[in-house]
């Protein structure tokens, strides 16, 4: 199912138990999901992902949690990446999102698919006051 | 610079008329984005893409008139539609979005566009904890 | 503008001589396109891509040419090529699309772009009622 | 296998009754495929997306019932909506589409998406010829 | 799981065993993936996608052999073809790419997939001295 | 023409200075290309977007780095981001890249926009002897 094998005991690595770890205490849960497991294939490429994701996901910022969360998944269903539309959307629900939530940004989601669609067949030249710079 | 004509008076049809006066209404504005000037060379796809929109963006729903903005523009960039980016960015700062909030977008949009791209590189399955169904 | 430079007096090659006497019988027209121009920097790329694209576009098949042009413009858009957007669009035109086909058209790729993003996003088993194998 | 709950018994609301009755009517079938059966964890959204694609597909227009679904499936598969390329190939098979009209889509398809990556590398600037405004 | 019927026995047409037997001398293997046994059902379509994709891929040109698989992964995993992107990653596997190179390959297709969405979020003009035109 | 403004004198900020320092020092060259004056509208994003590149694109690594730069453009043109095919057609260049590797770039890039929108189509199941798990 993978284009790497998964490896048998990921944390007899030390980098990789540390990462582990961190991915524990930082989720308050014993439970490493998949992509975590795989990634462990690289311990370099495994520790840059998760201390990039943690940094900007875990870790207070303008957005709130649940709001970065959603706009993990509009990004990954566009990107058509099942898996990560599958873990955001549970973590979206595990921070509170509701299914009326849900239904609303697959609302917004599709709208902006389509309308994304027409401006790309139009091709309008953007209105200037549109424009910072 | 676009693959329509911008009608000249495109108001002197009064299908695009009662468009323009809603969307005026809508957003407490008289300005008419260019969008709507080129879909007005169709009437009939002017009224169904306005109030498509109108009805998920405009209306009281689940998520707040911000949070679905910063969903539209994450669609808008995954999809490489300058247009829309343009607008909806526009859009998002009229409903409040800082500076620093749209850091925080721009954070979460590229870190959901580097592990999708892992994650359809490495074709991990899908956790069935993850799966509703 | 482009990530290469426009050879200066191209059909002075040839080979790209050749091919864009071809392109002039082909179309009854002496008028290249840039995309052409610029391509030949490459005579080999040049003569593989309108070669492949002529016998695809210009030959008969079982779908009439309009028809090709209209699924050429869908796939531009949804890949967010401006160039052969425009360029697509004008040939539909010189193939009989009107605007009320136009709009049509785009009204087909914006509803496609909306069910995409909501079928990505739900990820529904596929009813085996349209499996073929 | 998806990211919402089907819903056990989804005709207990009127609303989603209303919409399957539609589907059965305007498809001339008892068959409601998935798609529409998971979308009926949010009933508006159900009615939304049934009403909107039906008003696209279901009712005659500039272009004829095949072209559309020819163009439909275009889009998905440049999108990467496995579902939506099942589901849209079984309705154009279901209204003529033959093995080498489908043959010569995905010829035009594939056309398309060479040529898109040649010109999105490129960046050849369009001729002025090209654009209507 | 497929759109259409894999042809039982496919090597009955002179055309497909032609092509069959070019891509075992070629590849110096009796396997035959499914991809061509799939796209054997027209025999046209199978005759020009595999002598386009041999011409490419399987001789001497500027870059290396491995260089290109590595290309071709990038692509596909963009694309998020998923088929593409197994037997892409077998083939460089084959042609001697490493955990490492793959391991690194991911980092840089992870790395543009970040900065890509940065980019068509900004919108930032492009810098006069990166154009050659 | 961008989503947010120019600094006007971003280096005053001593955290933006110590990033355009390390630019300077890291590419031999006194030219920061606007990506990075745009994207000193928020320092920190300045920073790891900075620091993640570099430590991708600029250490040595399992991948040399003109191959490097050949991902880097094959991704950006597959997700059409008009800035960043630009800035690494331009590093490219500076590492070595003759017009002929890059016809060849294109060529490969091409080919695989090719098939993978014919097997985005035809949705052929994975052979299992591509799978490593």
């Amino acid at each position: 199912m993978s284009t790497v094998k998964r490896p048998e005991n990921p944390e007899a690595d030390p980098r990789v138990k540390a990462v582990f770890d961190d991915i524990r205490v930082t989720r308050k849960s014993d439970f490493i999901n998949d992509f975590w497991n795989f990634l462990a294939f690289d311990p370099a490429l495994l520790e840059e992902t998760w201390f990039g994701v943690k940094a900007v996901m875990a870790q207070p910022s303008a957005l709130d949690p649940l709001t970065k969360e959603l706009i993990y998944i509009a990004v990954s269903i566009t990107n058509s990446c099942r898996y990560c539309v599958h873990s955001h959307t549970a973590a979206a629900r595990s921070k509170g999102m509701t299914d009326a939530m849900y239904a609303d940004l697959l609302r917004v989601v599709a709208t902006a698919g389509r309308t994304n669609q027409l401006l790309n067949g139009l091709q309008v030249p953007v209105d200037p006051v549109f424009e910072m710079e």
